[in-house]
């Protein structure tokens, strides 16, 4: 990731507000996808193998995005979901969701 | 990740669509640290720590909502970044970009 | 509009890249009060009158924006969405859609 | 507004969720228009007559969804227009923010 974009010299445009704009963009083609759709018609699209690859070309964008920004800020990504995961253990305690509809 | 929400039921609401718009949700949520702010003013605020964990704090809620939405649709990210990255090297070439304003 | 922008001294900050990254603050946070329900528990919870107004309020939100990017822009915003529907009447002849699920 | 959309029985599709979730597609759509400028490059790129219409363009398209949502809840946009900035008037003095930078 960050080869790629210091071998364009992209660093310069790789600052944390567009790159933040840049996942809400990207976040926005991939919900695109799914604008009218109930959630079982969304599934049923989601068989079509082309559907799908273009799906996940939207969600890798996301995470390209996120990545780049976990760089320019020098942030860890790891760390910051395993620490977000580990508080929403306590925030969300499984037993009193498990069986929830 | 699939642990958690396995553990908590919440397979039933991680529809594609609900996890596309929560990425959005999110990625809005990230943008909204710097809404007001220039590039400069940004890169300021960021050396405080407790605004850096924030900001990371949001930018680990979008990748744990990528990662539950690959898991949604059984795709791997990694080969859907790689995919993406080789493609986006032939679509911006190396030496056309470098050196660019 | 205008002139609550002007009395605040706001319109430095009211550039049409921050707008636009407002808009698409508030329409995350408008999308965030139904990010987990189907569309029939959606019009369940909009039965009660203060969920109902905190939508509203989003929405208002969103317009608000909106309006200053036109001021921000100098575009007459009735004769952009006009012209926009007048175009989509070409592009979406009621006759082909009338009926269909 | 009503009329075009009910000449296209799109009245189905038009559910709160997913208005909300149209109106943060087409803020995305807007905000790409800016991506990777200043607001320096922004204000020069709007110079243009074609970027600025396409940029109306857009703006034209969140205004339609959210009248849209207006309709699909039944209320009034000028009156939760009007309410909001009554109370941003309390929240943000303007004689607290006048002359800020």
């Amino acid at each position: 990731m960050a080869e790629f974009i210091a071998a364009r010299d992209w660093q310069q445009h790789h600052t944390p507000k567009n790159l933040s704009a840049s996942i809400a963009i990207e976040a926005a083609e991939l919900l695109e996808h799914f604008q009218w759709l109930t959630d079982e018609q969304a599934a049923a699209a989601l068989q079509d193998a082309d559907k799908l690859s273009a799906v996940a070309d939207e969600m890798a964008d996301v995470v390209i995005y996120a990545l780049s920004l976990a760089n320019a800020l020098d942030v860890d990504v790891s760390e910051a979901v395993l620490g977000k995961l580990e508080r929403n253990e306590k925030r969300f305690p499984a037993e009193e969701w498990r069986g929830r509809a």
